[in-house]
């Protein structure tokens, strides 16, 4: 596996399009694979058991395209599966919590944070965990927000039901004062502009796909893996993968990416179960 | 197998209680097992192939309690998987569209009718096909609700959002004239006041939770499968099984259920694959 061999990027499903857009726009150069986990999302009401069993059969695939680094593009698959995955693979694995979680507790000045997420995110603690491993001092408040995901995936982006859904969801976290907040799951970033107006121009909004990318770009330096050079139009740099309904991935990524994607191939993930592991 | 031995039902989750709860009211003697996909959930979004392959796996588990019958209490899975199911299961398998679709056909005055249901459900067209079996002249008008599971899920019930969001949806039928509505996802009976209030008092709602129970009951009769004596007790007659978070499961049962579940136990639904349709 060589410096041009492509960075592994998965999601439960749609959502990691933002990291991976994220990535096609910061390191334009690197060759990825992306796999969405559209026959069993979502995670976010999943298991931590369950949802490491489902991280480490993507990782086998991804394996088998020889990935030179794995990006956890799902903030529930971070919280709950990050350690143990890091732990027992060779290559280099980040998620896409701890970023966003340097940044928010170093742009913070009253040290009260907000994150919001699914369900999974916000009762792992995994952010508050990352947050005071930063600052000890930093108060954080989380509170999950299940219908958002399927807001955007209805594609209700600006509307009036999402609006109200937001505002309802960030009166829990009205007396908090909180002047940062990040949003923990990676379909949140398509509602960047109604969080900014239910929370106003003076919380800091700190996006995980955009410090996750900045992140990867820095890691690469540091490992020296950097590919030589360009490798070419998008067609030919970037693969997805899905375990199901690719035509529906499809239309949606080619709502949210710079580029039209022209093939999406579906593969049975449950096959790449490692045998030790089965039960 | 006696008749004393239980009625299998299984759902992607926890929708399908609503059809469990309607078996409890109107054939309250008999046992039930109860199987929900927790881990897998939605199926409303996943394609024909891999709902028919979940289905064979939940089949085959349930095989293993000796059920002696089988209510397929998912509209997305008895729309894609029904046929295939009844074709090579021994035992009699039902689901939750045919017993609806014949009352809504014969309770209609103007013919014209309209379903609401998942987007896999709709799509399917298997709720016109039924329909246009029992009168080939209704004319039918499916309308996708995708964001009402989570607003249920949610808790949701009885909220203005839910009124918006209902209201939306029900606009696009609204100048189809329909005289009969198909509360076509087994969530939706939980919605049913919503609907009413935003259909109006004209349009007849048709609950195919209850319909199903009906249906499972002539069933029974016909077959000569009813249970000897009621099986006593609803913890000794009932057993709730989950792919995955089984307290979760527990706490939504109890919100609906005429009585408190005491346990749910969590199954490795995937370890009951079929070796000869493994691939």
């Amino acid at each position: 596996m060589g410096n041009d061999a492509p960075i592994g990027v998965f999601d439960s499903g749609v959502g990691g399009l933002t990291v991976a857009r994220e990535i096609m726009r910061q390191i334009p150069e690197e060759r990825m694979v992306y796999f969405g986990d559209t026959a069993r999302l979502p995670y976010g009401t999943k298991s931590k058991q369950t949802v490491i069993r489902y991280s480490r059969q993507i990782i086998r695939f991804l394996k088998t395209k020889h990935v030179k680094a794995i990006v956890i593009a799902c903030n529930t698959a971070t919280a709950q599966a990050l350690e143990e995955l890091q732990s027992e693979t060779e290559i280099p694995v980040i998620g896409v919590i701890d970023a966003a979680a340097r940044v928010a507790s170093s742009v913070t000045k009253n040290g009260r944070i907000g994150v919001v997420g699914t369900t999974g995110t916000i009762e792992s603690g995994m952010y508050t965990k990352v947050l005071k491993s930063y600052n000890p001092r930093v108060q954080v408040y989380g509170k999950a927000c299940p219908l958002l995901v399927s807001l955007v995936e209805e594609g209700w982006l600006h509307d009036s039901v999402t609006e109200e859904v937001v505002s309802r969801y960030m009166k829990d976290l009205e007396y908090k004062s909180i002047d940062t907040l990040i949003l923990g799951c990676t379909h949140y970033p398509l509602l960047r502009s109604v969080f900014r107006k239910a929370v106003g121009e003076a919380v800091t909004l700190v996006n995980p796909a955009y410090e996750t990318a900045m992140e990867l770009g820095r890691l690469l330096d540091r490992e020296g893996l950097r590919c030589s050079a360009d490798a070419g139009p998008a067609d030919s740099k970037y693969e997805f993968y899905v375990s199901d309904a690719a035509e529906k991935f499809c239309s949606f990524a080619n709502s949210i990416l710079p580029y039209d994607i022209e093939q999406v191939r579906q593969i049975n993930i449950e096959g790449y179960e490692s045998e030790e592991r089965a039960y």
